[in-house]
């Protein structure tokens, strides 16, 4: 094999990670803290190159994109999150759409009606994640 | 509907298809009107009892309660069938979203967010299909 | 719509779910434990409206439609949740369908053939599950 | 690993191939001309090894088992299909499970009821499908 | 990109893609081309903002980042193609997996691989598209 | 196995299982070591006729055949589960990559283009399911 072995040096971070793309992460470590709190930061950022490319690319190229409000920005996310069954990031997203002005009854409707569009089943997942969060408890993330 | 000779007797249908469910078909159909074109209509009807379960329960149970505008329905519908890759049903909730007033900017900032949950392969197709639709023409409906 | 602030009021939901909705739910209640536990019953009503909906929709119109016995539903049932991976309901409707009939003989090659379809990975969770309900254990509901 | 260089030499595939398979071959083939028709063994066996791997394990093997009609297993195989959206190949299996002994309205009680567990659009496209096959015109296969 | 007259004031939009962009843009485009060919270049900016997220973030970024060779990220690239079912993408991730170095009989063995984890129907639409790819012939884009 | 009381007579195991099955699942059984440990074997047999068929299946047939690396097989595996969100089964092939010569960089780039095909919430799994291994601790096996 030995086409690479170890640690990429330090060079050629210093090349990829370059100015611009601190600017990238400023403003998507910005984003991000006005929609999740810094709990799930940490956690994004527990992630190393991966929750570096989440920060700039997520919340500092498109959520930062105007022509979307963040309400509608998390009512979307939380219907797709829903149809896919994506039970891991399903909490911080609600919880992002509670902060974002979405209420508890508009929650309720979207995994209703994302039933229709993806079975019952991850509608069931997604009501019960959504109760115990309303409930103050701390989902299962897993 | 008349529609079976098989083993359902007729006596059942009569049972199962009685006047709660006519009226529940009714507020259904009409629903399915304010958000979509007689067109869908009829493409959904060609489908039997499936267009029926469809109508009234899609429609006239789901899409008839309050709790959500039609407006962030179809916002949310457009979100899961662009993570869920559903191409046969996105052209008649783009269409659907467009006519409940989501503006064709959002609709954009949708399908790219909708990338970062669900990969960019099912948004390259309902970007590719939005923008048949905006311009007029027909998308290939499968 | 007027987009809704807060839950929605005692009024809305009596025209909501009204006479009609009362006979369906009625037979989907009576439908539902025939096919399942009291214990299943009580988890699907605790997830509110969306509960009444799978009560009322999958119980009281789709299972209690002739044309296919409870055996060939719950067998179709495991068949489409192996092959879609949903883990937390499968259990219940592995116990379904020993109760309507079908075999342990035949839910093992159910999976096994669902594995051809699906994956190996599917069928290996599903069948572990299914172990786990024969040795008489409670399986991980999710 | 140092096991292959280009292209497999025809030894190679003696050995792999052997008397055993040939067996496994040949109880797989006649296992699939009763499932299906010579037109979709043709299909199949376009495949090349992938064809040859199909027809020993999904037919030598698995479909080969006791402990499972083969109308169950139809049965079973059509409402996988349905859920996983999987278009090109549910129009063989909508006529095998027909000449299974499947009915044209039990099919249509499986794709109602998957429509619970998968969502409303796999379930429009399937029952297209059925109506398509039904009327004796082909399906698109893609 | 300037096609805009939604929302979005080109203030707004001098601010997005600046300076730091246009250098991921360029830097996207030269990997972007040294893995397809120009045709697929068109095809993706054909797709507007959503084109240029892609040059930026998925060849800009992740592919433009060193420890794993071109040959392996399409090796990988074509194993989750074929997983997901992803008719639309897959041909042109073939052709790049051909010229980056990854033979015939390797994509074959992915494939055939897959299809033990993802099912044997996604692999064979896939093998057939291979198999029209390397006939020399389009196969259909979706 | 032994446990069945059902359909399937004792004289057609003998059948089913014979001298040229006994030669595969020898075959598999031995390759089935060399990628993972003797503790995944055991988890894989305790499936009863299921963990047979992979064993002979996947492991006998398809990763027996020449045409492809184990290195190769295992990268593309990861690919493929990290794509299908298969949590289950990659902890096993995350650690057959790392014995087969897949350098620990190289997981992380494939997690990390993952991302871009199939959406950032199963690669954030996956990527959490590598730390946890890399760090000599067990990761949730469900």
């Amino acid at each position: 094999m030995g086409r690479r072995t170890g640690r990429r040096p330090a060079v050629s971070i210093a090349i990829e990670m370059g100015k611009d793309d601190d600017e990238r992460y400023r403003r998507g470590r910005e984003r991000f803290l006005e929609i999740h709190d810094p709990k799930a930061l940490r956690s994004v950022e527990g992630l190393d190159d991966l929750g570096r490319l989440i920060v700039e690319t997520v919340y500092g190229d498109v959520y930062s994109r105007p022509g979307l409000s963040t309400r509608d920005r998390e009512l979307a996310a939380v219907a797709s999150l829903v149809a896919l069954g994506r039970s891991s990031q399903l909490p911080a997203h609600l919880r992002a759409a509670l902060r974002a002005g979405v209420t508890e009854d508009e929650l309720r409707e979207v995994i209703l009606q994302t039933a229709t569009l993806a079975g019952f089943p991850p509608a069931m997942n997604a009501m019960s994640t959504l109760k115990t969060i309303l409930s103050g408890r701390e989902p299962a993330e897993d």
